[in-house]
């Protein structure tokens, strides 16, 4: 099953995706419909007003999460490529809701950054509350999972040594366009996924090279605290990011960012510079 | 004018402090209150239920911020002895809603972490949305101050570079009792601050000593993202943390942490080994 948030003139709902129709499942947005206990049956059976899948607009899969936890260095390829040993820990930072974009939304490029860059991602949604879980508890609280572009200033970035200045930009972070249940993408265990620029491939790997899978992440992170039904997991991305290239290569006014994950439907964004929109 | 968040059985609300009095004012919280446009004349004039305040429980004086930015790295003479440069830019990390905890609750010390230490700061609480503010236009930004103890679990935090994990456990970090509005504390420019562990005294210092001041890490905050009504910036500890004593000393079951700022009214909690309560 395929859930997702769009812009309606009333207000987001919280919708099924079925082929070419977008139903309307009674929720303001699916971090609403997470949080109601038994949501995989309300979701499955429900159906309200009926949206031609082309024309919605879709907002951040859940508009509002309690918590953004993000993982950098998880790719053991690239990991050790960059000549770093494997991390025992995962390395976590957070994002605010404030930070995220709709699956094909505009990305603000700030006039005070000149080193946009892109972060392909397989994003987790938590399906229900998660405290002290083993990594086997762990899966059944995954809801699905969906495609994120952890878009970094890395200028702010590595201003200090936390992060989180160059992460939590207004509107830098494309999320969606839809949660995928864990049964319809193998539990997202081996996917492709990809990041392109103006259609160049700039990062391609798969899920299975992930250091830390998804339910590893939610039981380390449900060791210091609660875990909640629409919480967003990023789970780290691999080699290709523009800083890392020789040159260096950052975005510009009008480049469109193609994020894929197999299964999980794209993120297209474009830039646009503040101030030119 | 002082305000508060205190727990009842029907709820929380938000309160006005009037000496012995706590004197209801129709919101859930103070976040909720500074979320209406005139509140600060909406605190001042109305009157509901009256509770003793002797008898109140405080929580978190915002129960659910948007965002709550932590600063490393801020007193400068405790930068200066470390034997650092003055930054040029604020060190900021998250905290998450579910960190806080009322002025008078107890810290829960986790199993997981044996490197529990004390970080007593002057707290922000943001009064209405600032985005590309100056420090002028920030200061009117600013509803009010209170304290925090940016509570941290050492052995998580120097885990992987990004402190998140030793910062964010469950229902660590005290913030209360009350706010206290800028005029009522010469905009906390130079107040005393203390942190005590039972009764003995392990930090000591004053606000004037801070190198990034409120005004400062507002507008700074708002070149990145929008600062909201309720949003707390916890600004920074002094010298005299456990993990920098020799020898190195942190929190057991028992200790009674006293955080105190001139004027802004102590949290004192006591810390209980989890299990054990």
């Amino acid at each position: 099953m395929k859930l997702a948030t769009i812009r309606t003139p009333g207000g987001s709902v919280a919708v099924r995706i079925d082929g070419e129709h977008a139903v309307e499942l009674g929720a303001p947005d699916v971090g609403a419909l997470l949080a109601e206990p038994d949501w995989l049956t309300t979701a499955g059976a429900t159906g309200g007003r009926r949206f031609a899948t082309a024309d919605v607009e879709y907002a951040p899969v859940v508009v509002n999460p309690s918590k953004i936890i993000c993982v950098g260095l998880n790719y053991r390829t690239h990991i050790l490529e960059m000549g770093r040993e494997l991390p025992t820990y995962p390395t976590l930072f957070a994002k605010f809701a404030d930070s995220l974009l709709g699956a094909h939304d505009d990305i603000a490029l700030p006039d005070v950054s000149d080193e946009v860059d892109w972060e392909a991602e397989l994003a987790v949604i938590v399906g229900r509350s998660a405290r002290h879980v083993t990594p086997a508890q762990a899966a059944s609280a995954i809801a699905g999972y969906t495609v994120l572009n952890d878009i970094s200033m890395r200028d702010w970035q590595w201003r200090t040594v936390e992060w989180l200045q160059g992460k939590a930009f207004e509107a830098s972070t494309p999320v969606g366009p839809w949660l995928v249940t864990p049964d319809e993408v193998d539990d997202a265990a081996d996917l492709a996924i990809t990041c392109e620029v103006n259609g160049e491939v700039m990062q391609s790997s798969r899920t299975s090279d992930l250091l830390f899978r998804p339910a590893d992440l939610v039981s380390y992170i449900s060791r210091f605290t609660t875990l909640r039904a629409g919480d967003v997991i990023a789970t780290g991305t691999p080699g290709g990011v523009g800083a890392a290239r020789d040159p260096k290569t950052f975005l510009a006014d009008g480049d469109v960012v193609r994020t894929v994950i197999d299964g999980l439907g794209p993120c297209v964004n474009r830039c646009v510079k503040e101030g030119t929109s």
